[in-house]
């Protein structure tokens, strides 16, 4: 302990963190990781920024903001068809924390770092006097020279998407209440709620994905706007039929009980799915191997030639949305 | 631009970042970086958060705290034995930022880049309620096996620093213009405080480290502190002779002024040299490559036998600095 009664920070990494650490986080004693890649790998790395009261609520229970917060990761390494190696953490911690709170969130990220097999290799603690703000860095690795990019989609392939779209949106909305709400069971509310704050990283996808599809990304910012970064990044356009989108039950009798929420489940973030383009003959094996996975795999549309945004059709209507990023600065 | 006139993540990354961006960033349009390790290579990671106000100041120069974010890791890389390929940024902004701090922030960034041969791989840009805070993940490699460890310092290796101890922390102590600055020039002043801005990562000894130190590690948190790190977890202790460790000439003059402010430079964070152990028959080797790189070396002790804590020795008396990890939670 130190001084004024707190953990110094080698007690609390010693305590918390360093049974979780994998082979090459060497105990958390070092001032870094080693990470031996398998010959004839190349390595992934990717990070995400949490912050409180941006991307999760001070309520959250704290295991569930540390499974978010390696969730979203190993989903962008699942989406690059590479599998999990390993994470850092860097966490601000404001001064105001409490053991038990710590406790709650390091046994979070223990067990989501068992279920996604991304192990902990290193991380920092700081102190800050604003909201806790976590930032994890996830490493994976792919036999060379095969990451699935979002340059590689071609006109032709089919549009796909894992899961289902929209209930992360719809789940954080839940939150206000609003009148739709009451037309849910509350097994749906909680399947919504749910699926924004536990995403599911698709990472047992990941090898099927970097044999059979074309490009992917994972659905962080809403299926319209990623599917116009995917496109625009690959100098292709897309057509999408909105009645292919898929819906959980909870999210269809939602959009049936206001049918705007369509454009919120379409354009709002936190999926946290896959979306690829599949050359056609690929489709049969890379559903089957979603199948053995148990993950389902929808045929959302098709890439077509040209450079405006993807269209999104249904009875005969046809729109664009006009989102890009969704995080303003 | 956003709805709100702030320019989207996606137009912000494509200004200011991805000019900075390594091969492997894919020019910051994907989800994730790619990195090929050469063959026959471990890679090493580590991550540093800094907080606005904790380990900076908000007056700070944004070049100067991109820089230093950038700088101590890439010291902790060097420490390693390993070469710098490449960093993750993660940036949480307040929402009072100005497009002047960060292209200041950006550029200077891009500098620290190139100064240090660490490219950019990717990062994430989110916003905060709170303070600034940056968080790098700096990746490096090292030929297999021979990243170098805190754990394998043995006794009778010589204890050693690169450069001069304290600087650092005499540069942030003058910023409340202490008594003792008085005896200072303006040059000596200066020194100090550029030591605390600008920590110069020792990154051109990396490959001298692997081949001749025992142990190593880069002093963040004080000399003190960070021998005694290194010694308890290669099971061993240490003799130092005070009037070993090397002082700026502005530092030999605070500490002449007020003999007290030894202790502070001893136990005082943020030099970013270079703590090792040298087998004797290695001195030499290492001290020329020092040399070459125009590095100074200085043996500071000696490693001994035994749990307790490194003595620190001068004009007959000894001392044992009772400090840990300076960061308290």
């Amino acid at each position: 302990m130190g001084s004024n009664g707190r953990p110094s920070e080698d007690s609390l990494i010693a305590r918390f963190f360093a049974p979780m650490a994998g082979e090459g986080g060497l105990g958390l004693t070092d001032d870094a990781a080693r990470l031996t890649p398998g010959p004839g790998h190349d390595l992934v790395l990717t990070v995400d920024a949490l912050v409180e009261r941006v991307h999760f609520l001070p309520e959250d229970a704290p295991g569930s903001i540390a499974r978010k917060a390696l969730g979203v990761n190993v989903s962008d390494l699942a989406a690059k068809g590479a599998d999990p190696a390993g994470f850092l953490l860097s966490l601000a911690l404001p001064g105001d924390w409490t053991e038990s709170w710590l406790a709650a969130f390091a046994a979070g990220l223990a067990e989501a770092s068992r279920d996604f097999g991304c192990p902990l290799l290193g991380g920092d603690t700081v102190k800050t006097r604003g909201p806790l703000t976590l930032s994890v860095t996830a490493v994976g690795q792919v036999p060379s020279g095969r990451m699935v990019l979002r340059t590689t989609a071609r006109a032709g392939d089919l549009v796909c998407v894992t899961g289902t779209i929209g209930d992360a949106a719809l789940g954080l909305k839940l939150r206000a209440d609003p009148a739709w709400a009451a037309a849910l069971t509350p097994d749906e509310r909680a399947h919504l709620a749910d699926r924004y704050l536990h995403p599911q990283p698709r990472h047992a996808l990941a090898t099927a994905l970097r044999d059979h599809a074309g490009a992917a990304m994972d659905l962080s910012d809403g299926l319209a706007g990623d599917l116009a970064k995917m496109m625009q990044a690959s100098g292709v356009s897309a057509l999408v039929d909105l009645d292919r989108v898929p819906l959980s039950p909870a999210a269809a009798k939602a959009v049936e009980t206001l049918p705007d929420l369509l454009d919120l489940a379409v354009t709002g973030g936190d999926d946290y799915e896959i979306l690829c383009t599949v050359p056609e003959k690929n489709l049969d094996t890379l559903r089957k191997e979603a199948d053995r996975v148990g993950l389902s795999l929808s045929v959302i549309g098709r890439v077509v030639s040209g450079h405006d945004r993807p269209v999104f059709r249904m009875n005969g209507l046809e729109r664009r949305y006009d989102v890009g990023s969704y995080q303003h600065f």
